[in-house]
This record gives structure tokens, sequence and C-alpha cells, in this order.
């Protein structure tokens, strides 16, 4: 069994939820630009699961490139993953119409910790099919993003129930981490 | 003519199915909790139709496996399997939103039947065309899975009127049928 | 320039198309057999377009098979056919909902029409890129379907102003013609 | 890393951009030819976003051909393009609904500017990563139309509240000069 169409679907899939996304952007009634005003939590909230999607898709094409064979236990891994992933675009939604009333930041962090646990089962899907010379073993553990990521989701699910900022502030944080190092790396990678 | 477009092609379409589920998720006026739970029905019926579309992708992908080349009847057998796996996101729609009516229920059993009559179609399809040789032939003879299937949904549409829940539990038991065995089967294999 | 990615980006923009259209399949608000019916008409646009769709995707497969090369003139060609198929969702819908009147019908015909134009306009670019040994060319000449279909269309056009049942009855009747000869030739080519 | 589920992925987004756009067509009311002329500015934004996207579509495809590694700075880059271009489908359906509105044109030439930013960051991506004997670099050198698109934009934005008039004229002018000179050095070339 190869890995081409499990690659070839997930980026299908992603690819279509990156872009359904915008259709969360109803066209305003109005002409001028008081009429986008109301729409730029919904704007920055597209913004903000964009970039999100887009870092898994990042981090689902380097976790695949280490895969080599793939067992039924990957696949269906895989389809967990696009499952919570497929959410974003409801939860996205949610939460910019409501101007980012406390419920729907929580349920949205809480679907990016879904998502984050689901990358974490696949991850040990592939390890457990490489078995114990496993190359993503090593890699994994060194990984200490994954694991901050988790406690971000995890904090900004409760403090969106005390302000809901620090909850928004914690999912840009993340985003950040998973977009400015990757680069320092890259760069140290090619000296 | 290879079969390489036509997996692209299946593939593409499956991954817009599965992901244009969610467009049926419409966004909650409310912002508390309680708004959701009207939605329980609907994200019930989403994860079962991810599952359902899901386990169609991967026996799909397994069956194109098994695939040598490809004839005009493999195409239109393949695009009416499509056909009845694009009413889906219709009747889990239908079925969500009447918070488990008896004909929805019914409807969404018979388009499920009629995908597995399909995917039976396309076997069928690409048998004839591997010849008398076929080694997809022997595989399906030991294929009791397709056929306990089948005799499910026939069961489930029937149910529907008796008591939805019958229906319901028969659909989430194929589910099951198809997403744990496979799993035991592999690890035999892997042995 | 490679082929390549001018199949994988037309798959692409045609599985979506097909998928798409169930979009115009909009949830009836009743519960019973009877909220099905008005949908009637609606639902076998979709399938006249669904089987549309296939065979555009099922010739433009074959048609790039015979294509060696790529030009500009062939990458806009594409683009042209793909944007005429674009509009089938927005005509499907427009003729389901009105119950196949007059105008609706004749428009659903001129974008047939107009697809099948920019079809031959992407086979004239494919034979000019070729140079004077085109194999296309010869193929071509053969091709009576092409031309009968656009005949077809024309008098759609013209007679949904008269009984619109002649049109559809034409619509059925050109996807006939390319579902069933094309296994009466593959037949004969097999032999 | 390989750039072959970059081209994929973007594909796909691409794609799905020019095709949903096509949502953006609501289905009229009225069954006659008057149902359909309130709707004529919108379906020239589509006419018109459906060849931008097509453009860049063809852009992207001899970029990336051009381009033999990926770096992290060009998978982010490419994001970058791909969010401007899915605001395509927003902008197109609210200047179309708003029959050309002086603040929904200036908008939509404010999507294409950052488009256009976008795609320039990418470039230069691709040449920082091919390092100093880059084969793109010369090329860009001699890349007037990106120059002249991007002058056309701001002007068009500005124009937008004098004329909206101009700034269509300018977006159409800018849409004719991807299309038609490349025919003409592609000529050239096979001379």
């Amino acid at each position: 069994m190869t890995k081409g169409r499990l690659e070839a679907f997930s980026d299908g899939v992603i690819a279509i939820l990156i872009t359904i996304l915008v259709l969360e952007l109803k066209v305003p009634h109005g002409t001028d630009l008081d009429a986008l005003r109301p729409m730029l939590p919904t704007f920055l909230t597209y913004v903000l699961s964009f970039v999100y999607v887009g870092i898994y898709w990042n981090n689902h094409h380097h976790l695949l490139h280490a895969t080599t064979g793939v067992s039924a236990g990957i696949l269906w891994a895989n389809l967990h993953l696009l499952f919570w992933l497929s959410l974003i675009p409801f939860v996205t939604g949610w939460m910019g119409e409501n101007h980012f009333a406390a419920v729907p930041t929580a349920i949205y962090g809480g679907v990016l910790f879904a998502a984050a646990i689901a990358y974490l089962i696949l991850e040990i899907a592939i390890i457990a099919h490489q078995g114990p010379e496993s190359k993503l073993r090593e890699a994994i553990g060194r990984e200490w993003k994954g694991k901050l990521s988790v406690l971000c989701y995890l904090s900004a699910i409760l403090l969106a129930f005390v302000n809901h900022w620090y909850s928004h502030g914690l999912y840009v944080f993340v985003a950040l981490l998973w977009l400015i190092p990757d680069r320092r790396i890259e760069a140290k990678l090619r000296e």
C-alpha cells in the first residue's frame, strides 16, 4: 500500500477546507467602508484559521515525508485528524460572527486541541508501523512545540471564560510559534 | 488507458464530499452551550456520514490498488458510485435537521444501499475487465462484510418506520464493522 | 511544459463542479415523502448534469491522453472549456427550481452548446500544436457524435419555446449517445 | 523536500477558488430573460475573476516549473499568495452585487494588488533559495508585465472614487495584457 493516495486525499481535503473557510465571509449589504467594519472579527478569525490550516498542511507534509508505508491504522488516524480539521470552518464562523464570545472562543480552542491530539495519534500510528528503528520517534522526542501548543490550547479554553482576549492572544502565539522558528531551524540546517 | 486519473478524480470527488458535509453544520445564532444542543443530531449525523465516506474512500483505495487497466465500463461504474456518494451530504442534512424522522432515516439507508450496490457493480466491471484469471474475483468471494452491510441497510430502511433507533443502531453497526476488523485482518497479515 | 498539472487542475475543477452540483439540492423542510415530490425536477436535472459533467471528464481524459505537449493556447482553450462547464451548476439550479420553464431550458442548452464549441476549440488548439502529422486530426474527422450533439443543442434551444419536453428529450438523447456507443466501440477495439 | 505536493496543494486551492466563484451566481427567481438582466454585473465580474484566477494558475504553473527545491520560506510565501487569492470570491461577490460601486471596486483592486505583491514575494523567496546563480532572477528582470499590473491596480483603486469605469477598464486591460502577449511570445519561441 503506497502513501501517494493518502497524501493526495489529505491534500485535497485540506485544500478544500482552507478554501471553504472563505464562504464564512458573507458579502455585506452596504457599499461603503462602514459595511466592512462589523466584518472585522470574522475577517481576523478567517486569517487565524487560514494560518492554522496552513500550518497543519505544512506539518502533515513533513510528517508523511518521513513515512514510508501506510497501514490501516495510519489511514484511520489520518481520517481522524481530517475530521477535527473539517470542523474548523464551523467554529471559525461561530466565533467570528459572535465577536469572540466566551463559549465559541472556548469551542474553537477545543477543536484545535482535538486536532493536536489527533495529530499526535497519527504520529504514534506511524511510529508503531515503522517499528523499533523508527526515525520519527527520535524527531518527536525533541519536539517541544507540539506539547507547548496543547498546553496553550487548554489554557485558552479555560481563559475564554475569564477574558477572551487571553485566549486569542494564545491562539495567535501558537500560530507564530509554528510560523517563525521553522525558518530559523531551516536556516541553521542549511549552514 | 491508465488508472492514475481515475484515482485522482475519485479522490478529488470523495475529498470534496467529505468536506462539504461540514457545510450542513450551520453556524448557530446563540453564543452559549445551549445553542449547540439542538445541533446534536446534525453533528452525530455528520460524524456518521464522515465515517461512511471515509470507509468508501478506504475501500475504493484498496479496490483500485488491485486494478490494473481501466475500461469505459469501469469509468462509468465508478461515476455511478460517485453519484450515490454525492447524495450523502443531502440526506445527511435532511436526516440531521429533522432529528432522525422516519422517512429521512429510511432515505439515508436507501442512499447507502444504492452506494453499496454501485460498489458491487464497480467490482463486477473490474472483474469482467480482468478476465477469467481475476484475482479480485477470489477476494470478493470471501467478502462477507459487503453482503452483511447490504442486508443491514435493507433492514434499516424497513425498521425506520417501526423505531428509527433500530435503523441508527444498524448504521453505526455497519460503520464499526468496516472500521474494526480491518485492523485485525491487517495485524494477522503482518504476522 | 508538461501536461501533468493541466490534467490535475482540470480534474480538480471538474471534480469540484460535479460535487457542488449537489449543493443545488436544498434540504426540504418536511419529513415525509411528499416533501421530496417538489424536488423531483431538481433531482432529475441534477442527474442529467451529473452525467454531462461525467461525460466531459471522460472525453477530456481521452483527449489529453492523446496530447503530448502543452502550449499557452492549449492552456487557455482548456480554461475556456472549464469556464462554460463551471456555469452548469448555475443553469442546473435555475432549470430545476423552475420546473423546466422555457427560458431556463433554452439557457441550459446554450451552456451545453458553448461547452461543446469550447471543447472543439480545445481540440483545434491541440491539433495546431501537434502540427501536420497530428493523430488527433484523423480521430476527429471520424467523430460524428460531437457534430450531432451541437445540432441537438441548437434544436433544443429553439424547441424550448415550442415544448420544453422536446428539449429535455434531446438533452437525454445526447447524454445516452455518449454513454452507450463508447462501450460498443471499446468492445470492438478489444476484439 | 520536493515540490510535488506544493504544486498539488496549490492546484487544489486554485481549482476550488475558480469553481466556488460560481456560487456567487445566485439562481434568479424569475423564469424569463429579464430575470437574468440584474445578474449582468455579477456575471461580468464572475468572468473577470475567472480570468484572473486562471492567469494566476497559469503563471504559478510556470513559476514552479522553474523551481527546483522548496524551503519553508517558499511554502509560506505560497500560502500567503493563496490567502489573497482566496479573497477573490468574496470581493467578486461584493462588487458584482453592488453594480460596481466605488468602495467594492477599490477593494477588488486592493486584493488584486495584494495578490500581485504576494506573487512578487514568492518569486523573491524562490530566488533567495536558488542562490546567486538563479535563472529566475534574470527572467524576472525582463518582466515588465508584473510591474505594469501593480501600477494599474494602484491607479484603479484611486480612480474607483472618480469614475469606477476607469477602474474596470484597467482591470480588463491587465487581464488582456496577460492573456494576449503570452501567445505572441510563445509563437516567437517556436520559430
